[in-house]
């Protein structure tokens, strides 16, 4: 098979950013075999250091880039503009007011003639459609499957899958976080700051959930929705949120009578409606998955109801959503 | 937006065929709008008429088509090889012995020159290996989603949204009669006969429901999923199978109070197991889905574990995958 290379960068190196090098150093040669591609990471840069080595990074250098040492002497900036490459990949962390500096980063390596990889929900949700006409006029892709759902496919399912089918509504639970803290209170009768905590202590929740619980993570993934399916013009002020810090075990226990669970669900139509609230989900319904599983239930007018569960979180789950990402680019 | 002319002829003209024609009348709007691809439909042929016109058959002469009105005096080797278009779509009914008369279309369709998208199992069953390499050899594309499980994505899903995944395993509900016969037996208490009658009145089941109770016609879905997925080269014979026929209520309720259900269950994996039998599913598994509806869960070793489900019967769903695979080989 003939090998094309396609030399990649990693903006941002934390779980995520590392879980993509990873799958990369795994995956190389499979990649290789089966589509034709020899993946070469050139370049990583975080806060604490920036490495580029435009024949390929060695594995001691990525290691102690991820032992924290402080290494070379160039910006992420002078990364994403000097050092050749062909797609950069964006895993800093996300910020729902500002976009930065996610959003400087992507439209730098769009400038600078890269395709674009990103996890980071903040530039997508806030500038999707500058970003996307900027990709547009570079002739370069802009791809973010990654942001919405982690590994569950829902931005590719919808565009090639379901290709011509005029999508009605999408619904589902799209925070791995609320799914637990619901699951748990429901399966054991516990209050909803006891397995908040519980929670936070097994690494399910951060310190900080408020954007989680709060239903902000939710909504913001639905502005993503909203947009780059449904063409939407939105940002996170569209979006009617409620949380889930008012449920309590009594309310799941009534719903559970009746033959319901209480979800978190994040609702979108393509009539404009942007909903983010605790809902029944009758038991029998593909929405009621549990733990921190992530669904969405697509409404197309020719498909009739699809509907797709995966694992919403996770840093390798977050990785091979960019990953296939990366080669879908050049299949 | 630019206008692609993209030229379609039909071979088989029963229910899928006829969606097909209907979903391109009503979305070709829609298709030239967003996809920039003028549907052109030049010929459609059935046992009983041929009717073509590279100018797009008349909506009057589909119509007679329909009613059943003898027309044409050319065969459907005439319309796939001298009739110039671009896509044949071949919908006629499957024939898992022979593969036939779906394999001389394909084939001569390829050699032709035309991309080919099918819903007939027989062909891709049988000679996928040959298909492929002659597809390859032709330049042209060949497809097939509409060959497992209707309008639930399964092939584009593994092939594109989890593109750079191994695939360990797939696992699923792939015949929609036997989920229903299953469901109805489990939630009404009913004997195994009277269920599959009542499906037979319904529509749900054919007369002859022989192909989907004893599991022929998951089998042949698993040899299409191993093949094209696993890259094996598997044939019917190879497959395991038993159906649902000894199923009674008694067995249905014994798993019901274990917290499990019985499903007709198609498994294939890297390891080259196929398998179709009655299983038990624990009630809170994906794969526990009622009616009609197929599903499958994907076993990966970077996404994990990723489910779709969908309808998997009905002339518009398949015809929703044939239409989403016609436009997948111009995106």
């Amino acid at each position: 098979m003939k090998q094309e290379t396609v030399r990649i960068s990693i903006i941002g190196f934390g779980y995520v950013g590392r879980g993509v090098a990873e799958v990369i150093r795994r995956k190389r040669e499979y990649v290789a075999r089966n589509y034709g591609i020899d993946l070469k990471l050139v370049g990583i840069a975080d806060l604490w250091g920036v490495i580029a080595d435009e024949d390929g990074l060695t594995e001691e250098a990525i290691g102690k880039l991820k032992a924290g040492e402080k290494q070379g002497d160039i910006t992420s900036r002078d990364l994403i503009t000097e050092i050749e490459h062909d797609v950069m990949v964006e895993t800093t962390p996300t910020n729902v007011e500002t976009g930065e500096p996610g959003l400087t980063h992507i439209i730098t390596a769009l400038e600078s003639g890269r395709h674009v990889v990103t996890s980071n929900k903040g530039p997508i949700a806030l500038e999707y459609g500058t970003l996307m006409d900027l990709a547009a006029k570079k002739g370069k892709e802009l791809k973010f499957e990654a942001s919405v759902g982690g590994a569950m496919p829902i931005i590719s399912l919808v565009r090639q899958d379901l290709a011509g089918n005029g999508i009605i509504s999408i619904k589902g639970i799209l925070n791995g976080t609320c799914n637990y803290i619901l699951t748990r209170m429901a399966e054991e009768n516990l209050p909803y700051e006891h397995v908040l905590k519980e929670a936070q202590q097994i690494g399910i929740a951060e310190a900080d959930s408020s954007k989680d619980v709060e239903g902000v993570d939710t909504a913001v993934k639905l502005v993503i929705l909203a947009n780059s399916i449904f063409g939407m013009n939105a940002t996170y002020n569209d979006v009617k949120v409620k949380g889930i810090m008012e449920i309590t075990p009594d309310a799941l226990r009534l719903a559970n009578d009746a033959g319901y669970i209480i979800k978190l669900i994040g609702d979108v139509d393509s009539g404009g409606r942007l909903e983010v609230a605790p809902r029944l989900v009758p038991k029998e319904d593909p929405l009621n998955v549990g733990g921190t599983l992530n669904v969405a239930t697509i409404k197309t007018d020719l498909a009739g109801d699809i509907t797709v569960i995966g694992k919403g979180a996770g840093p390798i789950e977050a990785a091979s959503a960019i990953f296939s990402d990366i080669i879908g680019i050049y299949m």
